[in-house]
């Protein structure tokens, strides 16, 4: 059920850079995956990929059009149906992570239905799952937190994917939001499951694998986040995570969209993480901090990182600027997994 | 919007008295509500009230007929679609709490469009919520918690109204479950709501009020429960509780549908709910417990609660024994919603 690639990547109208953030994050972690950028008039993003024509891209391969624009509102543009449409009757898959679904708009599920290609809302889950059960299951897993929503859980998680499976370790990405689910071909996009079912979908998401395999779970939001972390807690309890890493962007005056709400102590949201997930995994424990510092200059941030690993016992690093290479050497110590005291 | 009383209760062909406990239910609680029973041929459930024909339910004023009955897999059952259409030519709204939806079934569907009638599935949220933003609001809110599901959250949540109002107190049961729906004639299934919107929906559910109201929220699963513990955590934090009042049933083997799990010290679960209460209310305190005491001989029970009052410095009742009047004393002393230490 994975989405195929390579990817075409389209970026739309998009009004500027940053309208096509999911195409940038498609094309940083897969680039083998991308084999060009599909733009309309007035288009004012460029990821520096080839423009390709449809015909084009199918010719040298790409399976599916990843919709990687998000405009106001994230509808699918009315100026965007031709080219999808065309894109089906060309062969294309179609993936996109809006709010509205490309199989609401007729012309593209009926396209769909007559060339049998398939339509991915990755926002959307497309199937049901069970209750959580709870049950013990083989393999390790690491999932990252956070102390609010946006801190930089997905790159996170991305950076350690990519440094364990540089080292031989065996690893694999589990994508809980839209981007990731483009990034890893596959996923459940998990705050928008029923809530009755959040840590069924987690353990659907990250199943019994080899003793020696870590599955890197995409966090989402934080439990001191009031609107969001009843998500969190059943992602922890889903995920029965062996490891934690704390992720954290230090100089937000508030939680994101809740001005009356400070950010937790980094100490607070460790110890309540890991009490959370000791419930389903009573060796949670957490081996790292993964700090977004790009608001801060060079020395200044080296600084905060010292003084956070000093505090905390803990590596701490920026993923962007350091990457996770000292929590991986803990991962390989075996300082996950073991039971915590 | 909410659904219309006096109720009709349809107890079908409940093949026992069990089948008939969300009917029993709303008999217990809205007693003034319940006009009479419709039983059909081979019904093997009673509740005591008069068997009415749909007409004369209608003279009478019944306004809703309320499938008070739960066949397994929770569907609706052919052989009911009849009568609930001849209800709803007859004049009334339906209203179910079932896993199917009475809105599926294509006659009963198509008759309530062509008689202008309302079919209630109270199972299923029927409108949108916001995702929450845990502003303060005015008004007081008791949320029930547990150590497990299904030890009696509604009920004791429906004991408290009951008390409350006959002191002379302003105070409204705040339904989040099918039966509790029912009884309430309104309210919001949270298990059903997307996960995003659980704390949204809980705050929906209680807006601000006097300051001297209370809402009394049923309680749903619990922080312990590995499968449901993201819905417990979203109601803490969309309730923005100045009391909890923790329910428990003490011979319970072990969790809830997980054999693995065993239920928590009543200390830990307080501790826990507190904290986490307290990220929307700094005030939050649990200021009693209620016990199912049913498996026990009244010795053995009365024993159980003397201990356990003695062990947390805090009233702890049977609300099916002896009533729920000392926590209200405790509400009626300010106990709750003073900023705890």
């Amino acid at each position: 059920m994975a989405i195929e690639h390579p990817y075409l990547l389209f970026l739309g109208d998009a009004p500027d850079q940053l309208a096509a953030k999911t195409a940038q994050g498609v094309l940083q972690w897969r680039p083998d995956w991308c084999l060009g950028q599909l733009r309309l008039p007035g288009c004012q993003a460029d990821l520096g990929l080839p423009d390709l024509s449809l015909e084009d891209a199918a010719a040298q391969g790409a399976k599916t059009v990843v919709v990687g624009v998000a405009n106001r509102g994230g509808v699918i543009s009315e100026g965007w149906t031709d080219v999808l449409e065309k894109a089906i009757e060309t062969g294309f898959d179609l993936a996109a992570g809006l709010h509205s679904r490309l199989g609401d708009v007729p012309r593209l599920r009926g396209a769909a239905e007559a060339h049998s290609r398939s339509l991915y809302d990755v926002r959307h889950p497309s199937r049901g799952f069970d209750v959580g059960d709870g049950k013990r299951r083989s393999g390790k897993r690491l999932l990252t937190v956070g102390t609010d929503c946006s801190v930089g859980k997905m790159y996170t998680s991305l950076a350690l994917e990519r440094e364990m499976q540089k080292r031989g370790m065996k690893a694999d990405f589990r994508a809980t939001g839209q981007t990731g689910i483009l990034i890893a071909g596959e996923g459940v996009s998990v705050d928008a499951v029923v809530a009755d079912f959040i840590s069924g979908a987690v353990e659907w998401l990250s199943p019994a694998n080899d003793e020696d395999h870590w599955d890197l779970i995409e966090g989402q939001g934080s439990l001191f986040h009031a609107s969001f972390a009843g998500v969190s807690l059943g992602l922890l309890h889903g995920a029965q995570a062996d490891a934690l890493v704390l992720c954290h962007e230090p100089t937000r005056p508030h939680m994101r969209g809740l001005p009356e709400y400070s950010l937790p102590p980094l100490e607070d949201c460790i110890r309540l993480n890991e009490e959370a997930a000791r419930l389903t995994n009573p060796a949670a424990t957490c081996i790292g901090v993964a700090v977004n510092t790009s608001a801060l200059d060079p020395g200044a941030a080296r600084r905060l990182l010292d003084e956070t690993e000093q505090a905390l016992g803990l590596p701490a690093v920026d993923p962007v600027r350091d990457g996770v290479g000292p929590i991986v050497d803990r991962i390989q110590s075996g300082a996950a997994g073991r039971l915590a005291g």
